[in-house]
């Protein structure tokens, strides 16, 4: 699956994740309307209406972007209907050819991690018969419980040709608080990236490890270190746009041959026609400005590499 | 909430939390075979499975023990229906008048975190209508985020008087790897307690604070540090039992008043019957043989206090 990440890289020359957390307040209200018209004001309407989001905008923007980023808690909030969104969103988005990064940042102990790695990458067995419940292609993975809570990830990785990304240095104002403790005269997040370039090392796909890593945009000095320390892990880049990264900031979560990092946006282009600046195409066309802004954001980048 | 934990455990005078982890493995041939005679070895089937397993040992044990802890990542490996399963256990436990502790590890930045507090204690809003998608009583958090990724569970805590435990100090062997790493003198998870400590201060119920900590019992030395830096926190202890902590281990994580501990159990309870010690009952009687480890589980633990 790392090979085929990089080469939808290649192919679409855009190295950017589109992130599939549709939060109801960025859906257009004709979105909502009519599926709380089919199915009320329910848990099953907010899925259908998130379901039917996703797609308008899949379906607008497959054929500019190598993968997409479906973050959990934005279906896992409406229970079991939204679980089932999220799947069809899933499943809807490998069909189309595009590389699924499960945003789950799970994590736990050595049978229970492996319990998740099952099911949201690999198979479970039932009696005789073998199940993929979720099946993406990707996961985030959290290392706060150290190799333990790793390792049956990368497991299920070996035997499913499957990867993962684990948090490193989190793109948000308060991921300081523990991430950039120092011990021995360096920040946890170093040793992180160095557990994570260990276990990478051991993980390779043709050219890059299917181990990879989450290191926000908004850190860009620490993501200079972090390229170093993890030379063959794609660097997994959230923070850019809403939360104010910029495409000058991206440059160095590259290596020389431009691969090694994939750049999510989120808000910044599920619900761009909310922003003055894709107004003009209202929110009737919100995929239609999903997909310049896509545009826009692959030539942001381009333009820092 | 936190009251109602307190005062279950004054009840039934037994600081134990039955962990419902039903690993396939854990489950009785006979319980297996008829749900997949019902529905075929599918997920539906596994799920079937599972809950009936819940079911039976719920009724055994129920009027014994304050809470019980399902650990999702049991569940959701057998994708939708699995958390169906998970999904009607939560609401099993609850009609019995048990505290249920969501283990779910979530964690993320702000908005994230929000979906999954909401979701997981709290409500959704949908249109003009309000649902409580799965509506547990307490969710571990995974602190690596730091406070922009527990604030938001802490604000749903305290609209819907709820709870949460925040991973401090982890039962697995790895732990140490980043818990461990010693910063201005002191390890990691000393921060994180201390973090903990903060938080918990501005969230009490009448003897004890709605934030606590996950401590495992494989660490009681550690626990011994963390009771005193989280005095008004109730501390969740895994890893007695099948982990290796033994009743000895565990006198430290309680206050003097002997409450603000509350010791998990999930393999020692649920498979029993598979020990040697309760083979007697048999496969058939499995859900007697997690009543009598319940007994003995107690009866060790108030040994120790």
């Amino acid at each position: 699956m790392i090979n085929k990440l990089t080469a939808n890289i290649k192919k679409t020359e855009a190295p950017v994740v589109v992130g599939l957390d549709p939060m109801l307040g960025y859906l257009p209200d004709f979105v909502q309307k009519k599926a709380y018209e089919e199915l009320g004001e329910t848990l099953e309407g907010a899925a259908e209406a998130i379901w039917q989001f996703n797609k308008a905008i899949v379906d607008a923007t497959y054929d500019l972007i190598p993968a997409v980023k479906p973050q959990i808690a934005m279906y896992e909030q409406f229970g079991i209907p939204g679980l089932l969104a999220y799947k069809k969103t899933v499943d809807y988005c490998k069909q189309k050819g595009l590389v699924v990064f499960a945003d789950i940042k799970r994590g736990d102990i050595g049978s229970t991690s492996a319990a998740y790695a099952a099911g949201h990458l690999g198979k479970v067995r039932i009696g005789n018969s073998i199940c993929a419940p979720f099946d993406a292609d990707f996961a985030t993975v959290n290392p706060y419980l150290g190799s333990d809570g790793v390792k049956p990830f990368i497991d299920v990785c070996k035997e499913e040709k499957k990867g993962i990304f684990v948090l490193v240095k989190t793109s948000n104002p308060s991921s300081c608080e523990f991430q950039d403790r120092i011990s021995d005269g360096r920040p946890l997040y170093e040793w992180v990236g160095e557990s994570v370039a260990k276990w990478a090392e051991d993980c390779m796909g043709d050219e890059y490890s299917y181990v990879g890593a989450v290191v926000g945009a908004t850190y860009p000095e620490q993501g200079k270190i972090l390229r170093r320390i993890m030379p063959k892990c794609y660097i997994l880049v959230p923070g850019y746009g809403a939360q104010g990264g910029t495409g000058k900031d991206l440059a160095h979560f590259f290596n020389e041959d431009g691969l090694g990092a994939i750049v999510n946006s989120s808000r910044g282009i599920i619900a761009a026609y909310k922003q003055e600046k894709y107004a003009k195409f209202g929110a009737e066309n919100f995929a239609d400005a999903s997909r310049q802004a896509v545009i826009d954001m692959v030539e942001d980048i381009r333009g820092a590499m």
